[in-house]
């Protein structure tokens, strides 16, 4: 299925985030994720728990019942199943439970302000494969995170990830909120390394006018260029981030204030609802104006109104895929390395991982 | 097709309620019933008639047409079909009628307060395989009898018919509306006939909070215990009946007053309307308080949230069903025994239509 | 697929309808047409360009970007296509463009009100092709013309020819609005010619109650009886005539006065959206009152529920067909004549195609 080879697209033996972490607070929740049905909740000691979500008596959504200890309770007839091991550990109406029954379990984590699930084999989740805390700027004394939510998309995950590794589109797609008439023609550096690809573009220019009004205020608007660096850093298929930019020199200062200057990051996270569809959760963390809400709430509206126009336009590019045949090959341009380079590493991987 | 072993799920011998008789007042009805268009409608002397509800000519619905006389005239063009032979009897734009035009009818008869209809080999539609209305309680002098509604499910009919089997589901499901604690353990009796399989049960218990208040009053409570009979009785895949349970015996009274402790059944009437999806229609009847609408209004309205919980687990279930493919085997419990004698039993009256 | 007896139902060599002109007034438009996604705008000169609309890029909608000179530039990263030779023409984020990207290109011309593209082989779109707009009333100095709109329709394209071919249905499906007996059982001419198919017929009869004080106005009422004909033109597939009818003598008058028995023309416009939807777009024109712009509101008030009659029917047939298996022969009348020639001579065209 495009663009990998093969219909089997989803890269199971991975971290993606199921949910974020205060979604569990009132009760279990379902969700879908790699077209399996799964149902999340927290257990006694408050460590998550995730689970195949149907019930195998009588297939009732799991996620339909409620917490009882360490177990899920069927809302149906009440069948309780534990959430470590998946047994069934109690059915009302008889004394005796036979040990033969087990839902499958799924290796869950607690990492930053999210619940990680590997839908993979088991033995293979290992918590360092989750993208470090610190590195990224979460849960960090000196960065701030902010939740967007969480933005149901009607599109492959892939088409998000692609979309992301290419910020060319920010001049167009985006041009009603960001001038990215800046990235169109700047040169990018792609720096592979096993477990990250990194796209990052230096560019020397001016005050970008609106961009910057709102990123720092026209209050401290500078005459003169400065040196900016994006990043988009692809860690997994299920974690990528970008960046605002960082100033690395203005013009005629001998520093650069970061109490002004700070650097802002957008965390996607991508986790595959079905083959055609994402769940796209949006964070953001910033290292400046921590104790500033106001700039907070704004920045989470421009977020959500740019994700927004990516997850209207995945939309309407699945839905071109689904219902019409292709016709011609794919017209691919400079500005695609960095998409190209994750796609043929993600097919690698999904060709591991069927063998 | 779950949980029968072949795809032809469609027990076709065998009458299926296809309306309340009363939606047959105001004209022609349309209703797909076993994955045919049917057209039901009223002849000059009110008897029903069933008919496959597409006209030959354009395949327009008959159902948006007119009756005249003993025929259903298409509102496209105005042909006409007689409801006793299925011959078209009319053209208006000709005079003459090519004879070999024959619409299928089914077997139609009004029974009790419905309109019932066979689907399968006309010979074989005998009507002393209707359940009897004296022994169910429907139209007799001493029983009233009350519509709560056709409530379309949108889940195959099977599971309706093995939810209406098991009562444990009633402490948990219906946990909210009736305290069916009382049926979780206690001993179930199979009785199977040759054309109906009852489970009842006797249960000595004590004065059942919340359902008996609604039942039969709070002002009626009585300490100590009494001896009361559920009933679950499977007449056909068509029709089950269940009753609010008859009270044998209280303790320390010589006899129980019927006028105050009376009996209501529910009728089950479960027509498939596609391989997934039923008409579920629901009637009421009992045999005290005959005079007192507000009881019925009452009642109605615990039937109605009661049935609706099931009709939306069934939906659930059968989203499950049809989304997700299934994991492991099936976990069946002591509670499923009837179920699976009436599974057993249908799956052979499948096998046999199909020889 | 029905009635044709292959599952290729488009007839591709021949001009459609795929919009109204000024509907391109105000920038690129999407349609599916033929089941292809096609956008549609005007180049600098006005001319308008029919492309296939999804980018080779990164398959997003072109028709969500904007024109650009004679090129539609994409939403998504700005690549421009040239409107007459499909030709990539631009990629904002690199300076050479590969030579081999092109587009498809439909063959658009602007027609009457319309626009018409030509699905099929580019060489045989021929203009001669087209309505004749002198022979049809449109844009000519003593004919006015009113559209009263683009009508989705939920069914196939044969469906409404056929429809059209046959007014004996007037007197059922639109009984409400118009007075159709008069159509009953009166002869249709049917005659063919290479490129139309008329089926028409002479009837003599009295004021048409109703429908002529629709048509006339009450107090033009006559006595005694008239000769009209009316006419059912097929051109092609894309577009079919019908008329009010023509008076040609009223009893004991010499002659008949045009300004107030004048015609008016139902232009059809059938497009194919996909092989089970059809864009239906509505025109009338008319040869008197050509100033009366309360009789234009009127008289469309009056085509508008009239056609909406059809779409429905045809939604419900369209329903009928695809959810259920047909059962025995189609039932066909003497009032078929016409429309089963259109159909013999379109399945000859399609195997030609096919060819």
């Amino acid at each position: 299925m495009y663009p990998f080879r093969n219909d089997n697209v989803f890269l199971r033996n991975c971290w993606y985030v199921a949910a974020f972490n205060n979604e569990l607070d009132a009760g279990p929740i379902e969700r879908v994720i790699l077209d399996e049905p799964v149902v999340l909740f927290r257990m006694a000691d408050a460590t998550p728990a995730a689970m195949f979500g149907i019930c195998p008596h009588r297939y009732y959504p799991l996620g339909r019942g409620k917490v009882v200890g360490d177990s899920i309770q069927c809302g149906y007839h009440g069948f309780e199943f534990d959430g470590r091991s998946g047994s069934c550990v109690k059915i009302p109406s008889q004394n005796a439970v036979p040990g033969r029954f087990r839902q499958k379990i799924y290796p869950a984590v607690e990492h930053g302000p999210w619940i990680w699930i590997w839908p993979g084999e088991p033995e293979l989740a290992h918590k360092d494969l989750l993208p470090p805390l610190a590195e990224i700027g979460v849960l960090q004394p000196d960065w701030r995170v902010d939740h967007v939510g969480l933005l149901p998309t009607a599109g492959r995950a892939q088409l998000l990830v692609e979309n992301l590794l290419d910020l060319t589109h920010v001049a167009f797609l985006h041009g009603a909120f960001v001038d990215g008439a800046a990235f169109l023609q700047h040169p990018v550096e792609i720096v592979e390394q096993p477990l990250q690809l990194m796209a990052h573009r230096q560019m020397r220019s001016a005050w970008v006018a609106g961009f910057y009004d709102l990123l720092f205020g026209p209050q401290h608007r500078f005459q003169g260029s400065h040196l900016a660096e994006t990043q988009t850093v692809f860690y997994s298929p299920g974690y990528i981030r970008t960046n605002s930019g960082v100033i690395h020199e203005i013009e005629g200062r001998d520093s650069v204030d970061r109490s002004v200057f700070g650097e802002v990051r957008f965390h996607h996270i991508l986790t595959p609802e079905t083959a055609q569809r994402t769940h796209y959760f949006s964070t953001m963390s910033r290292n400046y104006r921590l104790d500033d809400n106001g700039y907070s709430i704004a920045m989470g509206k421009l977020d959500y109104d740019v994700r927004m126009q990516d997850v209207v336009a995945v939309g309407e590019i699945e839905g071109n895929l689904q219902r019409f045949s292709m016709h011609g090959p794919e017209l691919l341009a400079r500005s695609d390395a960095a998409s190209m380079r994750v796609r043929k590493r993600m097919q690698e991987m999904l060709d591991a991982e069927r063998l």
